[in-house]
């Protein structure tokens, strides 16, 4: 099956990780994106983790499933090879995706005299227009200084606020091509970074805490806020992430560990109602107690065992080697993955889109390109260039082709 | 303006994080998105934090924008009601949102005979359809094992998995709506919550780091991997993030510092070229010794004196209190937001989405609905019911307006 946005056509001169992973998001959905970078890659090109050979996995694992063409964007030339790409003709084309400073040459009303109704999605820093990157905007969110154990904040090490901003990227594309497709009108799009994270933070109820109670969340561990659920070590040295929200849950881990009747205790001890979350929260360090030992008594394995079908929500630490070597999810056991050839990789396990579709399937797993390894063929297919047409630019340093490694 | 969406309709039945931000996020682009709750709310009506009234702060915030129908979907004649508004005609309708379990009667194969075309969005915890909830796959990602500074694991209090999920959620739903105006034909769309952690955990190069590298990535704190970043304490006991990626931040920061000729001893001392990121992060103790001093000697205030409009990039950390309080992009000023009346909460600075349309502008922020405020509307509507038998409806509890507080 050729994916639900196999007809769509999006051009995307990005870095790092938020608009690469929304061209991404759509590509892993059939849509044909198209990044265009400067001959040699863009800044994001050798980024850590490599490979022996130098490839970057990072770069790799955020490309899969597009094209890559390489154009020296800082040629007069070059940029009008670039515009043409970008406003190509086509009804379901004509969309460019880009996080770099839109200099002459990429503003919209300038791109937009080779195409009316082109639409054009652009993430910046702060809707001021000021800079801003995934880390100078998490320290600013509040959740730093609520992980952990207190004492000094705590960056998360997800990029959540650029995987949150990719995908409001693909929403909004989409958004932007339904609106397009009624009124013949294209638009520029704009999304700041420390608008997903303060969008994020105001939908989770945060900011209504402070302003409704005057309360600011503290760090409390790894326990849960105002339901029951924390970390449990066992006794080869793992770890267990126990939850409890609804009552049913609830009941199910008295069941399975049979410590119904000593956690029973835990209510009137504490004088809470464990029927309900708030109780569960106030008395979570007496259950713990009762908990631990259970958990201490047992391997990772013989947790498992026992939880596992049980109805308990609970699941395992797992580092991220763990997690390749342990866990069936990640495995061509979920149809989520599955084995690609990757130019510096080799061949690895790597994702198709998470979306499942029942009438357009899913797209299988797809490797990124190599660099520069779609330029002539692009050019050929979009603006009809001949071999000697392209064999001038590339002899002239205007385009180039991939890389011999 | 209306919004980008304001012709379509969708029914969600939901609860927690991931299908609420989902179809919020598809109400703040003017979609009508009507939640359908159980009389009383659903399992998520009283999720901390709560307002001094009760209100569910977290409930509010995840349901701006909607609509709200409360229906006994436990009885036969409450579910004819809820397939009746879920199957409603129209074009631009026919969609369902949910993350509960599909019993019986919200099954896609039934809900279809009420509905050829419909659209269902279906969240499930694990791809095999068992359950997991946020935290209890993210101790599975790999992340908390490499947050923090080691010994044990970390959990991020931000439920990012959610976040992410209810995103590919918005983004599936346009990309089946799309399909649909094409082909005339629904379908059932399927996003399992680990999947969109190993999707992420993938996108981001982890497991390519394990299959070619056998490399696991171990915690190191506030540090940027590979690049060179951390958090500095100033003065006045507080912390900024300073980060440089580019050679252009890092010139900026030994620019604005003063500190440029001894930043620069850094690299011949520690035998790296500090023009390179992999340099930087290599020498990033030294690099951090040189620095601590000179935001040591600074308050907050004065770091954001002298490093503003540098083109160094930093921010500084704040708790969601400072957040509120401090950081003017979380005020009126930015046009993320605005102020509404939040029945429970009172008037308060609530977010409209992030994405901006240069065509069709940005919804403004609107409060959540009160439980069950809109069933006697939305069944008028939709259903064409009579004040009359609405009344014999409530009266027998198959349906409930909003409840008095």
């Amino acid at each position: 099956m050729p994916g639900i946005l196999s007809d769509l056509r999006i051009v995307e001169v990005s870095a790092f990780v938020a608009a690469p992973l929304g061209g991404m998001t759509l590509a892993q959905l059939g849509a044909d994106v198209i990044r265009i970078d400067p001959i040699g890659g863009n800044i994001d090109i050798g980024r850590w983790p490599l490979a022996p050979d130098g490839t970057s996995l990072y770069w790799a694992s955020l490309n899969k499933a597009k094209r890559s063409v390489c154009i020296a964007v800082n040629t007069p030339e070059g940029q009008e090879i670039a515009r043409a790409l970008i406003c190509a003709p086509g009804e379901n084309a004509g969309f460019l995706l880009t996080n770099l400073p839109t200099g002459t040459w990429m503003g919209y009303e300038t791109l937009r005299k080779g195409r009316d109704d082109l639409i054009m999605l652009r993430l910046i820093g702060n809707s001021d227009g000021s800079g801003a990157v995934d880390y100078t905007i998490n320290c600013a969110s509040g959740f730093p200084m609520a992980t952990g154990r207190g004492g000094e904040p705590v960056n998360h090490v997800l990029p959540a606020w650029d995987v949150a901003a990719g995908l409001y990227l693909s929403t909004g594309l989409l958004a932007a091509d339904r609106a397009r497709q009624r009124t013949g009108r294209g638009q520029e799009v704009t999304l700041a970074l420390s608008d997903v994270m303060l969008a994020t933070v105001s939908n989770l109820g945060y900011l209504a805490d402070v302003q409704v109670n005057n309360a600011v969340r503290p760090p409390i561990g790894n326990d849960l806020y105002g339901a029951f659920g924390r970390d449990f070590p066992t006794r080869d040295g793992r770890r267990a992430m126990l939850v409890a929200i609804s009552n049913r849950q609830w009941r199910a881990i008295g069941k399975a560990t049979g410590l119904a009747a000593q956690l029973a205790m835990v209510g009137p001890m504490m004088q809470v109602d464990l029927d309900t979350e708030a109780g569960r929260f106030a008395a979570r360090h007496a259950i713990c107690a009762v908990l631990e030992p259970w958990f201490a008594a047992r391997t990772l394995a013989e947790v498992h065992e026992k939880l596992d079908g049980s109805g308990v929500l609970w699941g395992p630490y797992q580092d991220f080697g763990q997690l390749v070597h342990e866990d069936s999810r990640c495995s061509a056991v979920n149809p989520l993955f599955g084995e690609i050839d990757q130019p510096g990789a080799g061949r690895i396990l790597a994702n198709a889109g998470p979306l499942g579709f029942s009438e357009n399937g899913r797209v299988p797993p797809a490797p990124a390109p190599r660099l520069g390894e779609h330029t002539e063929s692009v050019l050929s297919e979009l603006l009809g260039l001949s071999s000697a047409q392209y064999g001038r630019l590339h002899d002239a340093g205007i385009v180039a082709g991939p890389a011999a490694r």
